[in-house]
């Protein structure tokens, strides 16, 4: 089966309509008929080939939702015009521990990413969500229970919603604590949003004064420029939790000076250079840790998803065309986006 | 009252004999005469001022252990002639979230260290264990239960022990974990002898072939060579927890990828020059952090003294005469002790 799609043949070659192939759904599958697809990071730096690796023809996409057109014979969990949604991850080995503790993300023999990922299927590595339709296994499918009209605005969860979320989670932010989170883009805008839902005192850090009003109608209940040393030393050892979603190389120590004794600063982002190396005597003396991690496992997926049908969030985001990715990718590297690109798939 | 001690009039002076002022017990005070104490680097940096803001005279030492020779009107924990010892702390706020939390260590206002801490005891700042007496408050002394024979070899456990024990018990070190402990000197030995005896698998690294059999005798199940690759490599993400006790700048990424996923590595040493940047990717892809640990709190410095009492675990010591100290800085900065200088204060 081909399906229309929007990809590059090459690292130096702008994206363009192309036709793949998809596999027929086979026993576990379920085939998607893809309604939006959000405009991440990692799709940009992947069809350029800036972490290398990349095999080529690329199509990436990994936040995307649609409506089931077909299940496979043992499929029981999904039913044909369900609402659905695929993130970063359609397959893993399932029978290691992360696997086990249900942490796909993590499988000790590396996930099959939705887009670059080693597959059976033609052309031997998979293809993401800047397509018509996609066939993924079912374990891999997420429920969507957002009203309708939400749809696009709920495609960034996929990957800018868990990736903020399962760090919240895993180290415990509730109400009573004090959490930060460094950077208001794709993934930070999420994070105010989601460590606020969760009840924390959530604290904005951006280094842009013109940010703070937004990062107030985001949910933040307090705004730190981090580059006023005054403003940040009134902070100092003050956080629980602070998530960072700034991936450019920046200084740490600015953000480890404010956790309290035990408190977490968690990266998300790999940066292309080094960030200079972190001060030890703030981690000592307080006995704090830098950590990362990496978007979350398919049950906390689907849990993220089912707290933001509750509690009514989306993210914020700007509708483009498929035919204006390449201008979406400019004006993302600029951070010029109010928080995230979503194609509307319906214009390939 | 004066005391005989052993101190230094200035960064550049070598030390020498001086006598030195302690105060007449308070109600809530308790009086020791100074068997023996054992030498730490931090003893090194300070009398020679390598941190800065070293006040003279400056006595150091903080592995104090001997018997009380007298006690204040309030004092009902300990009675005179009882063996007893005093770590790196003589007092700290007591009203603060970390006081309450028997974390004194991480004191919010600061603790006062038993050297070179603020005092209103003549001349202002604290003197330590290089000295034939010391009064310190009951709240901040600790009680010793091993054989007296073995009491020159308790004193390392007092600053030495400590740090590495409450890492071990912070972390939750136990049975069916697999243990790096990185370094063997004054506190990687009593990390390799901490692990074992709750119950890890312990593995040494050090840099040295030489140290092999050593770190075996000492308790290690496996000794790893940390600057062969092939070696490090056939440990890649196998471990539960891993202790860095080397102070010096090195490359952090060699320890990182040797962790489980959730695993930690916590660094007691602040390097003089910084580590090189850790890379970010092997936190993020296995949810690791790098983290910080401080000594430990009074609470669980008698805990930690009662364990290695219970398990007969002591330091591996050189006792010297206090003569003999500025050959012993000279000898611990080129690791030559196995493992820990101890004064015997009876030649003071």
């Amino acid at each position: 089966m081909h399906t229309k799609a929007f990809g590059a043949y090459a690292a130096n070659k702008p994206l363009e309509a192309m036709n793949i192939f998809r596999r027929e759904p086979g026993p576990s599958d379920v085939q998607i008929k893809i309604a939006y697809c959000g405009v991440c990071h990692s799709d940009l730096h992947t069809v350029r080939s800036e972490w290398g690796g990349t095999i080529y023809p690329c199509v990436p996409g990994h936040e995307i939702v649609g409506h089931v057109t077909a299940i496979g014979s043992n499929v029981t969990k999904f039913k044909v015009g369900e609402t659905v949604g695929v993130g970063c991850m359609v397959d893993s080995c399932q029978h290691c521990y992360a696997c086990d503790d249900g942490l796909e993300q993590y499988c000790e023999h590396g996930f099959t990413g939705t887009y670059n990922g080693a597959t059976s299927d033609e052309p031997g590595h998979t293809l993401g969500g800047y397509s018509d339709t996609i066939v993924v296994k079912d374990k891999f499918i997420l429920k969507i229970r957002h009203p309708e009209d939400q749809l696009a605005a709920v495609a960034p969860l996929l990957c800018a919603g868990i990736t903020t979320y399962s760090p919240l989670r895993h180290w415990k932010v509730g109400p009573g604590q004090k959490v930060g989170i460094v950077g208001i883009g794709g993934l930070g805008h999420m994070g105010i949003k989601l460590a606020h839902a969760m009840g924390a005192h959530t604290v904005a850090f951006t280094t842009s004064e013109s940010k703070r009003q937004a990062a107030h109608d985001l949910g933040a209940d307090e705004v730190v420029i981090s580059k006023d040393a005054d403003e940040m030393a009134k902070h100092a050892t003050s956080f629980d939790f602070i998530l960072n979603t700034v991936a450019a190389s920046h200084n740490l120590d600015a953000f480890t000076n404010l956790l309290k004794r035990d408190g977490t600063l968690t990266l998300v982002g790999v940066p292309e250079h080094p960030h200079p190396s972190p001060n030890i005597f703030p981690l000592i003396f307080k006995r704090r840790s830098i950590a990362g991690s990496l978007i979350g496992g398919i049950a906390e997926t689907q849990e993220m998803l089912d707290f933001c049908a509750e509690k009514g969030i989306v993210s914020d985001i700007e509708m483009i065309p498929i035919q204006k990715i390449d201008e979406a990718y400019d004006r993302m590297q600029k951070s010029d986006v109010k928080y995230r690109f979503v194609i509307d798939n319906a214009t390939l």
